[in-house]
């Protein structure tokens, strides 16, 4: 038996995560995944990632990548013949590096944020900045698709893999909060790409289900109002 | 006279415009540089960054970039004649991509904290710290220069430019706390790599003087005491 020299450190339910994995999936790329446990958790973060300590991690013969946008754009550097994850335009690719730094840095880490929080006041607020940051990526999928159905035009790209793996958080966290965030009045650009996004057969074998999701946040919410880590 | 078709938004004495002017140069690009200044600012923020509203905004043509690792990255790639700023190998590519993040999420941001606090206790939390960023800095460097005299190899690289740019403001730091962070007994490579930078005819074109960065310094720090912006 061959042993693979793509080794994926990482955790099924962890969007981060499945932006390697639907980047490999991409490139046709065979790859072990180890999905992390507390038991080899640390060793192997204290190896690989020791600046971050966090997954994902993209083991590529020896040497460790980590951070998940600098993984996919590894990945795509990396496996150069096979299909382009990228925009090959320059203004292209620098559009799509402002979007995917936006997702990651303003916008998706008040997902998170109106997931954990009960106070009403604070959830109103959360959900107006959350729905101006969807108009925004609805005039970014304008733009970046140019009428085409991804992002990355006919097939899916850089920007559809950062914003889609994310798609799964959201969706709990509409159910969660009881609110329609996607909306296909206000963002119909994006509620059609996200469906259209979520039913390709790639990225159905890569994405968690949502019940799964769900599950998993009601054991992540128990921890949490029980005291999380002491 | 034929008009420029580049333009960069910025100010001279921001690391992150900085970084703009530094690949424009290596480039032999000519451009407009418009200052900011408060009567302009609000206008070209607007119409050119709306999501951010900040400063470098690189203007190609008519077509904005915006983020300082974006621009110098879409310099590269526009112009991708001339030398190159990215590591052509792509694990290099990968490393370059991380340092520069770690040093714009993590360390840089301590050193402006660090300027701006009075309290002892924090100062000695501080400087801790980012020491042993500089130390995990040290390590990148020699990683990534292989011997060499820059990060980037024979040739100031995107790492250069990115730690390079914010030397300036880790000097004032270091003269207004009246601590070393760039140690050469700890960070031997480092220290010398930063004298080589600071000493390169390019970046002495480009990079303000200490002097009118203390200058500036002190503007800001008396603004703040008298209670910023009300």
């Amino acid at each position: 038996m061959e042993a693979s020299d793509v080794t994926l450190l990482g955790m099924w339910a962890c969007p981060y995560v499945n932006r390697a994995q639907l980047a490999l999936k991409i490139k046709s790329i065979t790859y072990e995944f180890i999905d992390d446990n507390p038991h080899e958790r640390r060793e192997m973060l204290l190896k690989y990632n020791p600046v971050h300590k966090k997954i994902p991690i993209l083991i590529h013969g020896d040497k460790p990548v980590c951070e998940s946008l600098i993984i996919v754009q590894y990945i795509d550097d990396a496996w150069a013949n096979g299909p382009s994850i990228l925009p090959s335009d320059a203004y292209d690719r620098a559009l799509a590096r402002f979007w995917a730094a936006y997702i990651d840095d303003k916008w998706y880490p008040l997902v998170k944020v109106l997931r954990q929080t009960e106070k009403q006041e604070e959830r109103t607020s959360l959900i107006q900045k959350l729905s101006e940051g969807l108009m925004l990526l609805e005039e970014a999928f304008v733009n970046c698709s140019k009428g085409k159905p991804y992002f990355g035009g006919d097939n899916i790209g850089y920007l559809d893999i950062v914003l889609g793996s994310v798609l799964g958080w959201l969706r709990v966290t509409e159910i969660v909060v009881e609110v329609q965030l996607l909306d296909e009045t206000k963002t119909p650009g994006l509620a059609k790409w996200a469906d259209r996004f979520c039913s390709d057969d790639a990225v159905k074998d890569v994405l968690p289900e949502i019940d799964s999701l769900l599950e998993l946040n009601k054991k992540i919410q128990a921890f949490i109002k029980a005291g999380g880590f002491k």
